[in-house]
């Protein structure tokens, strides 16, 4: 039931008019980078796939559906003997993505392909802005290692579980929300709130305890009552007192407040001097890439970790990932005929009908493009391959001693799988893989990125300009 | 398993030092207005409720915490039987809160009152934040028709039903989520997609479709080509050729693209010259509570209902509502003695203790104040009632004819629900009736909105600032 109620009256209309086998294909697309960064990761496709293999209404739904007094008696039985028949083609889950790209098309009977609109969306729109905020982040801590905190400020308890399993494919080290440990076997790790302090009142019995309980994983919260005057004092007793003795070191400190660059410096020396530095400094208070990035490269900030909650799992600087979900092609007989949305907005207007989506690597293994190509088309690589550049199509412009790899494959055929998907792990190492080997450093920066070349091949941009003219002869 | 891991490593604790069933008191707050705004609205408690009495831990989930190799066996027994014991006191759902008020608070023993704490911000958290922001978005709609379209662009599954519950609580007429309409009875609607008109290919012939398929309900999206040229003339040929015949009327029309205001202008007399001047105009394209407010006082714009998508369900302006949870008091023998938590900063500084919080009204009904008092104090309206405002508490003030309604009440104990929980059109109507008849306008209003006074009883003062002291000289 995760479906915008104008799919059904759409569908409902599509069976009255027999066109509800019609084979259609749509495109799924996004038409800005989150924080005008360089580029997005496309993320959720797993749960895609299993929502629309397990994708029926219940008896439960039908009847909901017959109350609205819209639906005809037979399509309401059609309703209910439902299953997606469809066909899915997608990027790789964690494949680096880039604006107005076909990440996903969906080739479907018409009503088959129009109800899964909403569900694929909110699960990819969800999972790419989760995925891609986090990858920011870890990029600003340069390689420390960064944390999900964030369950308690999603919205709702899937953005915490979904979210979490985005962060990681992102980067992020591990979460604190148990649902997305248990789920999808991504570390957990949690120590201690303030309330623990506050329970015992005396923060040394509360640390004491703490050790006592978990001496090879002691990370202690020193913000309760004051981090230089109390908080570290009392951890550095914990340290000498408590876990010395019993052979083990203080794992680390954290804190939650205050000014992070002045506190961390001055810890990481009271540490230091205490003989702790192996003591790590962790630290978490409404963080994202800009406070991360300034604290490492402009305030000198000692940390060694980072627990990041309301500004990850909202993505809060931007908590929109427009993908949106648009008719490419209709089929006619045995072929599909190509449709075009047109828009007063240049950028706005589709890229019609089926297609293939290449990535463009140059001699060192940089992807220099992205390549819109006719479904099937050929691309010979032995030799230079003439291209358009849809901003500057009058240019005439090659590309040479490129090799060209298909991006996207079919997951889903007549509504089964048929590709076995890889385990989170291998989705996580495959983005850290394209972003340390393939995408320009340039494309990776916060400032002003390069904007990444979408281009086409001749024969497909003669087919948009074709479609584009007749359409808007046809409609004024 | 809607936690984070600390609670587990803290229960676990808990558990070791036998203070597991020692009663403590967690207060939820939160510290600003979304969108500096004047007021919040609560939400969420229903669900709140559905969770602590439905809490239990899995064979599965225990399993997976004993991998984790950090609890006893004792510990993980004890999980396998576990069930919420505690009480919850809260405001009913609906109620106008303000920064700083416990608006619920959670009276159990010490593992199962911590067990709860992610649970329980997460869901209030999002729906507080959602019906917050819907009811701004109501209000600058001033009495035009506002519907939920956000489902593609919520943060997951979740986020798009319980955000549609949440923004009908804050004064939707409806949404287009179907989820959201089967499980919470909110009215659903929907008409077409692009896609509807990019399949038939030619406009006229789609609508034609759409209006002999619904007639008594057809609302046809004219953007497709070109609002002006092609979609205006095509419904009001629709109107006059094919439902006018069958005595029907063009219900509206929807623009989702465009310059809104200078588009629903042109289109209005349009319209009216061809006779329809009861065809609705709807609106939907990235709005939210400043756009609706400049199309409609600035812009003149001719909008008769708005449809709002991402920017009413991500709360995207200020995606975080940032309520904790607190510890304000721990039972010793007989009674709850409180605890605080100190912080550089004076507004970080906790409210201590078991507390009672009412809402003070002026003879007219209006809320002047809300009132913090010691829990079970007697408060007597028949004579002036002292009060202190801890921003000026040098100030000697007075309560006068006043009357004072406890806002919060009992709705779980024991982990039994006590309260029948009303019906989610009560509670909409509730915060109807709030902010018509009780908050101040000045509240109400978007720019450098009134702050809400928020009182202390002289008794209640006094034990917050004994405490203060008093931690203050333990800790330095």
């Amino acid at each position: 039931m995760m479906m915008d109620f104008y799919e059904l009256t759409m569908a409902n209309g599509y069976f009255k008019d027999h066109d509800k086998d019609v084979q259609v294909a749509f495109d799924v697309f996004y038409r800005q980078n989150p924080d005008e960064g360089g580029f997005a990761i496309f993320a959720g496709l797993e749960q895609v796939i299993e929502y629309v293999e397990n994708m029926t209404f219940t008896d439960e739904d039908v009847e909901y559906f017959r109350q609205q007094h819209m639906f005809s008696e037979e399509f309401l039985t059609y309703l209910k003997n439902f299953h997606f028949k469809g066909d899915i083609y997608a990027l790789p889950e964690g494949t680096v993505m880039y604006p107005n790209e076909p990440i996903l098309t969906v080739v479907a009977p018409l009503i088959d392909a129009q109800l899964v609109e909403t569900a694929i969306l909110a699960q990819i729109n969800h999972q790419s802005l989760i995925a891609t905020k986090a990858r920011r982040i870890c990029k600003a801590a340069a390689g420390r290692a960064v944390s999900d905190f964030g369950a308690r400020r999603a919205h709702n308890m899937d953005a915490a579980t979904y979210g979490a399993r985005a962060a990681y494919i992102g980067g992020v080290v591990g979460t604190a929300t148990c649902s997305a440990g248990e789920m999808f076997g991504i570390p957990i790790s949690g120590t201690m709130a303030h309330s623990w302090v506050m329970f015992y009142g005396d923060e040394y019995e509360a640390f004491k305890k703490y050790a006592e309980t978990y001496p090879d994983a002691t990370i202690l919260l020193v913000d309760t009552y004051d981090v230089i005057h109390s908080g570290i004092p009392n951890a550095i007793r914990i340290a000498h007192e408590v876990l010395e003795p019993m052979g083990k070191r203080l794992l680390g400190i954290r804190i939650d407040s205050g000014d992070l660059a002045y506190l961390s410096k001055r810890v990481r020396k009271m540490l230091d001097e205490a003989g702790l530095s192996d003591c790590k400094i962790v630290v978490s208070n409404s963080l994202d890439e800009f406070t991360v990035s300034s604290l490492l490269t402009q305030q000198g900030a000692c940390i060694d970790s980072f627990g990041i909650g309301e500004r990850l799992i909202t993505a809060k600087s931007e908590p929109v990932f427009g993908a949106v979900y648009k008719l490419a092609a209709v089929g006619e007989n045995d072929h599909f005929a190509p449709r075009i949305k047109v828009s007063e907005n240049v950028e706005k207007i589709t890229n019609p009908g089926l297609k293939d989506l290449y990535r463009v690597y140059n001699e060192n293994g940089h992807a220099v493009a992205d390549l819109i190509a006719k479904c099937g088309e050929q691309l010979d690589d032995s030799r230079p391959l003439r291209y358009v550049d849809p901003q500057k199509p009058w240019k005439n412009r090659s590309f040479e001693n490129c090799t060209f790899k298909n991006l996207r494959k079919c997951y889903v055929r007549q509504g089964k799988r048929t590709e076995e998907l890889p385990k989170l792990d291998a989705i996580r190492n495959y983005v850290k893989n394209q972003l340390d080997h393939e995408i320009w450093e340039e494309e990776q920066r916060f400032e002003n990125p390069h904007r990444h070349y979408l281009d086409m091949t001749p024969d497909y941009y003669e087919l948009k300009m074709d479609l584009l003219t007749k359409t808007r002869r046809a409609h004024g």
